[in-house]
């Protein structure tokens, strides 16, 4: 949601301060775990400074932090807690032994030194160090510049993931075609399906595959017109049937994020205009993806389109229709990561993975979303995903 | 890590002030989701003033919102941020709409009226918040204090997840039964057994009961002297074997947690007598859970019991070696929630949910952790985990 210039990620103007303060988990905290290379599922405390970086550990995590992390210096929370301890602080807390570690380290204090927080850095420490005399300034993501830019393995590590998804979606897929209607509904081998039923398969599947789904949204019908609605009950034929993916990698931690939207049976002329129109306006944002383009003008291109074939958006009998989401994200280790692409000024750089993915949405006809990660190069776009388009199974 | 006095969770003087903040997503925040039943992946914004809650959502949730969180009101995130406009504010920020809709809905805003948030609020929202003039104060967890008071419905939701943690244990710990040992090594049906192979079993096994796991624990010989190493290669015969499972409901999003220490073929005498102190220590703690005991005296007991038996507790070659963690922790939406059972005075209460798990670690002789998960009652307490203990397989 903020704004951003484009630059280079090594430019000295947003790299400096160099003193960076991040505490948190690094199993919900990205941009740790992208600092440390370590896993915790408990806070623990990272400094950079002078282009060392340092942890403060406790006991438990001590030795696998000094073999697992890849930061230059690794320390004893406990040491320091009692150094705050002899320094006449009864029950040192977590800023109590940040600040200590600071003055024993002799980083420097002068009245210009500051640092670098997360905007979602703890209010509560934020107010200890400063009351002990710190500063502290939030940054907007990307906290760390280069966490946006992509390198070859990053990449890599998210097709990976995105191939474990289309095998995984082929698989269901399959089912899908061979399943029986009945009254409307479909059935694999007497069974009948639900979104339930699909959900469970494609997360059984992913994680067969290395690969932690959670919420995928397999939703039909007028589920779907609710883009964040995971689906419930059982499918019906002839009706749109959204599938969005977005599993981690247990290994590499990195996501992918691929959505289809399909029917079994046949589509009514109306939903099949829907596809075409989605799948046209998802082309023309793609044609668009390069270094420098602006992701509210990619965003525009669409809107714009839609709405020249008619389709609207705004509130109708108190529901959201139409176009009413972004057009797509990046993504890394987290889901969604900066940059966006909608309705702020925001531009591309080469090496940022985004997602393009409209939609429309409406009650009487049913959803359309179609999604696919593309890699930002200097003159266009790599297309990670490779999963067929296809409305009609 | 706070200090919290016993006490019941209607008193008025933990309720007052009324007024609470939250900005967060609720998919990692479990306040959030604890206050709203409302699961959403990106930031949203949770207000209760005069006992009424509310919602600020983003077009893309406002519908969903509506249908499926318990708040009082849903707003439109937009509407407000077109309010701030209107008031002069070209481009309002997450902390402009906020502020705007205080002031719209008219929540008291004498000197004394303070907004409680939690102690992890974002210091970026927090700095503009304060900056338009509000109050605002951290609050240690529980930030809702009937959070660590678990209704009978949630005992149950973490029980299900338990019961289903113990049905796929069995099944991994039957193919570890049914195994070969060759050259020290296990093979089923021709295939080496991994601390990934296992791990992949059991993520599958909960994955088809509902239960989403990740970092489970299968750590054998030094791996699982390191307590939180998840553990990796070809497992070993006649050494000790962590399993600590914790995954959590996808439906109920309880979790449950349960570690067991077993060995293929025959343990050492040694390593016999290891596990009986362990053993004998969580039974000793487990005896002392009640409301109003001191989790501070429970972890002593542990320790003294432990260093009676000749197992001491300290830095040895560089590395920690004895019983260096704390002895529980209570868990429901999170894995990790209050009270804390372990070096810090604690008082428990009755309907908390904790864990009893003390260890030891010893590089030449192996490591043992037993835990189970109780139900605090008045004069004892419920243990919700029926998994038999046994070493050898």
């Amino acid at each position: 949601m903020s704004l951003r210039a484009a630059g280079s990620s090594d430019s000295p103007a947003l790299t400096s301060p160099s003193n960076r303060l991040i505490i948190a988990d690094s199993e919900t905290n990205a941009n740790l775990y992208f600092a440390t290379g370590f896993l915790a599922p408990d806070p623990f405390i990272y400094l950079q400074s002078n282009n060392q970086s340092h942890l403060l550990m406790s006991d438990l995590e001590l030795d696998r932090a000094r073999s697992q992390s890849k930061v230059d210096q690794v320390h004893s929370y406990s040491d320091y807690q009692e150094k705050a301890k002899s320094a006449g602080i009864p029950r040192p807390g977590v800023a109590d032994v940040v600040h200590r570690f600071i003055l024993e380290q002799g980083f420097e204090l002068d009245a210009s030194a500051e640092w670098l927080v997360p905007n979602d850095f703890p209010l509560e420490y934020g107010d200890q160090l400063r009351e002990c005399g710190h500063t502290l300034k939030t940054k907007a993501p990307p906290f760390f510049e280069n966490r946006s830019l992509k390198t070859e393995e990053e990449v890599d590590a998210i097709r990976l993931a995105q191939q474990g998804v289309e095998a995984t979606l082929d698989e269901v897929l399959d089912d899908l075609r061979q399943a029986d209607i009945k009254d409307g509904f479909l059935y694999l081998d007497g069974k009948l399906l639900s979104s339930e039923s699909i959900r469970r398969s494609l997360h059984i599947g992913m994680m067969e595959k290395g690969l932690l789904a959670q919420h995928t949204i397999v939703a039909c019908g007028r589920d779907a017109c609710d883009p964040h609605n995971e689906g419930s009950g059982p499918l019906r034929a002839n009706e749109a049937i959204i599938f969005d993916i977005f599993p981690r990698s247990i290994e590499s931690r990195y996501h992918s994020d691929m959505t289809r939207t399909v029917v079994k049976g046949r589509a009514t002329d109306v939903l099949k205009r829907l596809y075409d129109t989605v799948l046209e306006g998802q082309m023309m944002g793609i044609a668009q993806v390069k270094h420098g383009a602006d992701g509210q003008e990619i965003h525009k291109t669409i809107t714009e389109h839609f709405e020249k074939q008619g389709y609207e958006t705004g509130l109708r009998d108190g529901r959201m229709q139409g176009f009413f989401h972004g057009t797509g994200h990046g993504i890394g280790l987290d889901i969604h990561e900066p940059p966006r692409i909608g309705k702020i000024e925001q531009y591309l750089q080469a090496g940022e993975v985004v997602t393009v993915e409209p939609g429309l949405y409406y009650p009487e006809i049913g959803a359309v979303r179609i999604e696919d990660m593309v890699l930002v190069t200097e003159d266009g776009c790599r297309n990670l995903t490779s999963y067929p388009k296809e409305l009609e199974l």
